[in-house]
């Protein structure tokens, strides 16, 4: 039986929550290989666990668990939900920390990032119909969880075992009834005029590096101009190591991404989650050689 | 066999001191399994690792064998020990680090935080005896320690190596002679007069949470008044997301925990590990509804 | 078969990295056991990474798999190796992240740190021959990688399904053609005119404590002078709680260590990695107690 159960939360790992989130998983099911994605999402980032989750978790075979918790909201009527899918099974709150495995991408097929005035805001949570290959189900039933559940920490009364039974087994509708909607975050896909593509920032990494919500694949290599931030970047390259300073590349998840030859791109840009992004064809005359870079 | 062994350090993981650890449990006992439970104790801060490791090792199955190495002393003639009881089997110095997890709490059964002159201080290592329940063994049998020792990392050359053989079926007694006593912290009860309990903050967590020693069970929910570093909180709140800015709740150890409603409770206070705390009735009239606060 | 995979990277555990590279271990070989050595290697710095892999590296079972990937040049035409050697097995960038493994230690045999002009700086890359007792590949073979690769992460879409292909059983061979030489950093032996031995700080742990490329295997216990940035120390300490404010001891992987009682050294020092160190006799008449100390 496949066993592996991984764990992503804001829980740090200076102290013993974690651990007891573990121990909890081998109590139930001694058998469990437990793998930490990341513990280092900042505190009741939602949008960071989700995009940082569906980075990690799409490597994995399928049958692994992945449990997240990110759960600001722990104790109240947010519910605790169980999602099977293409790329696994996935145990935490409903609360959008599950938008980019949803979505397969930091995006929401469909829905152009031009929200007219009482709309969603980017990156907000909304209820929507679970996709499409994807199953969703309530934890509901109490006969497995830990026997008494603190008000507090879910992760390890709740998540920890219904992970644990679930990789040993027991089947997803056991836990609960089966939901039509779950909550995401409002991921916005970028707008597009024909011309001209406009994303976001949806996440800055270890090392600076700005990832966009830009689909690389859809934009054609080397006959860009990509604006950030006051800077005007032309064209793209294809390592970190190519060019002087900004360059703009292809992530490794297949998304837009500015990054700083020895350096930090998120420093020298006035830049965050959020941040638009422009990708255009260079006016005639001024499509410079790929990598090179000017700021303005 | 169950073959988990779990590692509560100091070391941080920026060096290679955990790895080597992991890799002398391996060498020794290859089908270990290795755990992280926290290795961003604070340098040397042995009532950190005592508490962190109590509220993780708790949850794992008794047969666990948990390494914790917060060991400013290595090298002098501090003892190492090895402790079997009903909540696992431990290896580490005897400095006190197992405080926590010999009296099943961050508490002293039956000592009130009263001490007259010449009593140990709040936090200072004092000599128990092991308590009921326990047996306590010297680790002095160098057939179980790597063939040379470092005076500087005992964590790799004799408490890896005693645990991967504990873990792998060598009988407790055979690492060196059972022990009558153990050091301990000075983690005092808290004070009662019938009508008010004086404890203190014994932990501040990862979200600023103040964790103290006051035991959740022994409060009457709703009818109190808590007064800490200058602020009067009125209440016991269920949930981190009830109420506004500060808030007193049952933490998921059982013990009274202050916390900021979106924010960093240590922050908004001025406290920090042995500010007192005060739980006592709110006076006639005064009563508010659980979860407001007040800062006076 | 043994199947431990350790992981150092620079990626830290804020994102999805790490994650995605377990994944694809596990995928690719589900019985692999991965395990953490670092991730906190400062960003891009190969030299750190050389020297934490082998503090860790060296106590593992000999069929590990050791993955490191710090790797600025990732996409570039910086080759892609494997080694095989008696310490165990390593993949990642031939970029000199191997160079402590290679050398069993912080040095390079025969060569004494005293270059002249146009010679290669302390912890600059060259290449040499590969040394003696050691295999190295480069990597070429694609049927062992993920099926599409990112120009910028090698380390989820080569190393790791490298990695456990070798795991799994796969020949050294069947990975690329042999070579004669890697790159390694210029870790230049300490100089020696027979009085004194003139060597460097080579790594700054959490501590503080600032670890030498001294082999205090080679040098007299008791009977030594040491100055560094502006201090001097007499005599070697046998521990870290010996003494008052800097001491010198024997490190945990056998060379000379500067550390301060209660504190960092590194904090009360002008030092960092390539500070140099003398270690001499102490003048007639002036041989204090060992762990003595002065700051001058």
């Amino acid at each position: 039986m496949f066993s592996t159960i991984t764990l992503t939360t804001d829980f740090g790992v200076g102290d013993g929550y974690v651990g007891a989130m573990k121990g909890v998983v081998l109590a139930t099911f001694p058998e469990a290989a437990v793998v930490d994605i990341s513990h280092d999402v900042p505190p009741h980032d939602v949008a960071y666990a989700a995009f940082v989750l569906w980075t990690a978790s799409s490597y994995f075979p399928r049958e692994t668990v992945h449990v997240c918790v990110v759960d600001p909201e722990v104790g109240t009527s947010r519910r605790a939900i169980l999602l099977e899918g293409p790329s696994g099974r996935f145990v935490g709150p409903d609360n959008g920390v599950f938008t980019c495995v949803l979505n397969d991408g930091p995006r929401r097929s469909g829905v152009e990032d031009s929200q007219g005035p009482g709309k969603t805001g980017f990156l907000e949570p909304m209820v929507v119909e679970v996709p499409h290959g994807w199953r969703a189900y309530s934890l509901t039933d109490t006969d497995y969880w830990r026997p008494e559940v603190s008000e507090t920490f879910h992760g390890r009364d709740v998540f920890a075992p219904v992970a644990a039974h679930l990789a040993g087994g027991v089947a997803a509708e056991r836990f609960g009834p089966r939901l039509d909607v779950v909550t995401v975050l409002n991921l916005a896909s970028p707008a597009s005029d024909g011309t001209e593509v406009q994303g976001r920032v949806i996440h800055v990494d270890r090392f600076g590096n700005l990832i966009t919500n830009i689909d690389a694949s859809k934009v054609q290599p080397g006959l860009v101009e990509v604006s950030i931030g006051g800077a005007v970047i032309s064209g793209i390259s294809r390592t970190y190591a190519e060019g002087d300073g900004l360059v703009v590349l292809v992530g490794s998840s297949g998304y837009l991404e500015v990054a700083a030859r020895n350096g930090s791109a998120v420093m020298e840009l006035e830049a965050s989650v959020g941040t638009p992004i422009t990708v255009g064809s260079p006016k005639a005359g001024q499509d410079g050689p790929a990598g090179s870079s000017s700021s303005v």
